[in-house]
């Protein structure tokens, strides 16, 4: 948890009990009992609770799934075709009908442009957990999976013109920006992420990230690098496309 | 933090204030004010501290370099062999020497072969942070980057007694761990990571880690893809190999 720095010293000082555990040389260890009024929690309580609260709040377990290209053909395309996941937000944005004012960088081309906005989870008040989405104007290209050689100026005016504006805006380098598309994404229109190198992101792990200069490498290697290549990622154990893969004997 | 369960019933009752925050249908949110036993905070003092000690815990940017194969060889490669990174732990655990006991799994032989072991880091009192080491026997294999096709029966071998030692030992079966390699490695000699997939473990971002699967699938379809792939990391800014980088003009 981090600490706010005007309460340090309060830390240091106010009636906080110090217990000696170890000392060796310069260094020592303590454990430090600070007063309640410096040990706030943030509670939620959620009452009556229904199963599905329950569900909600309890551990799930994870799997990893190997899919290759014929398994997105076979059962991840089919149900994602199957599921109506309203993006309606998302086209909001792209059409200026919402959230206007937050746009931090625009190229309004319709098939190599983009909207750079910070994300919800960013407040923007600190640069230590910067975050930043960019959403392609384009339509149809639901993710990784149908990227070809074909959307290599999209990317590559992703990666360029997003680092500029972040480091004109927020004066953040190209350098200290972690920039990667998720498999499987939230929502299927192509987005990528920017965040702070520094900042342990939710979504960053090996198994659902993907660096985007990796990407525009691989789609200058192989044209059809994302339709052929087994990709791995991790579902809960509640999600519905678990189900399809268990079935499919896949997982 | 995590709660210690035995600790909870305490929290909920004695002394501990609760201040309403929020009301809204079924939920509700609080500030609870725990008393100062329960709120124990670990505490490590340095002193007197040198320079280096407040180097060490003062906050370091970082960047990213992206390391093509060529900068490799004439930049990256020159600077490991210039140095002399202790392994004496590392054969001392291979040859038996040392933490014997400790070995979960081995494969004895010498080209094919590894050692598998509890990581320090995890205390194998519970599954949550779960992380071993597999160690190969093989010596000379510096990192990602001297792996070629030639590797692929260690490799493989590693993933499958790995991922059967595990579920042997400790139930967790193979589709919940995140089985990987780092680019940079900490120590060079070659190793993976086995983590809960559950477990947010500190080196599993995609800057820094490479699925075992993915690496695998590489060298099927290129022996030489890690000697010719640009490969992407992070370097603190006090770190000897950043300012090579730079020297080069490649940070």
């Amino acid at each position: 948890t981090p600490f706010q720095e005007e309460s340090i010293s309060d830390l240091l000082t106010k009636h906080t009990r110090l217990k000696l555990q170890m000392s060796n040389d310069i260094y020592s260890t303590y454990h430090l009992y600070p007063p309640p009024q410096l040990s706030e929690i943030k509670t939620t309580v959620v009452y009556p609770a229904t199963e599905k609260h329950l569900q909600k709040y309890l551990r799930q377990e994870v799997y990893l799934i190997r899919e290759t290209g014929e398994d997105y053909k076979n059962i991840a395309l089919p149900f994602i075709q199957s599921q109506s996941f309203s993006i309606q937000w998302v086209y909001n944005i792209l059409e200026k009908k919402a959230e206007a004012d937050r746009i931090i960088h625009e190229n309004p081309d319709s098939s190599n442009g983009f909207v750079l906005i910070p994300d919800f989870k960013w407040n923007q008040k600190q640069l230590d957990d910067l975050y930043l989405i960019a959403i392609c104007h384009r339509r149809g290209i639901k993710s990784l999976r149908d990227l070809t050689a074909e959307h290599l100026p999209l990317l590559r005016n992703i990666l360029q013109e997003g680092k500029d504006a972040i480091l004109k805006r927020f004066g953040v380098a190209g350098s200290q920006l972690r920039i990667y598309l998720h498999y499987q994404p939230s929502y299927f229109h192509l987005h990528v992420h920017f965040t702070a190198l520094s900042y342990d992101a939710p979504g960053c792990s090996v198994e659902r990230a993907h660096l985007l200069s990796d990407v525009i490498d691989n789609l200058e290697l192989d044209p059809q690098y994302y339709q052929k290549r087994t990709l791995t990622f991790a579902l809960r154990a509640d999600e519905a496309l678990l189900k399809k893969f268990q079935e499919a004997g896949k997982a």
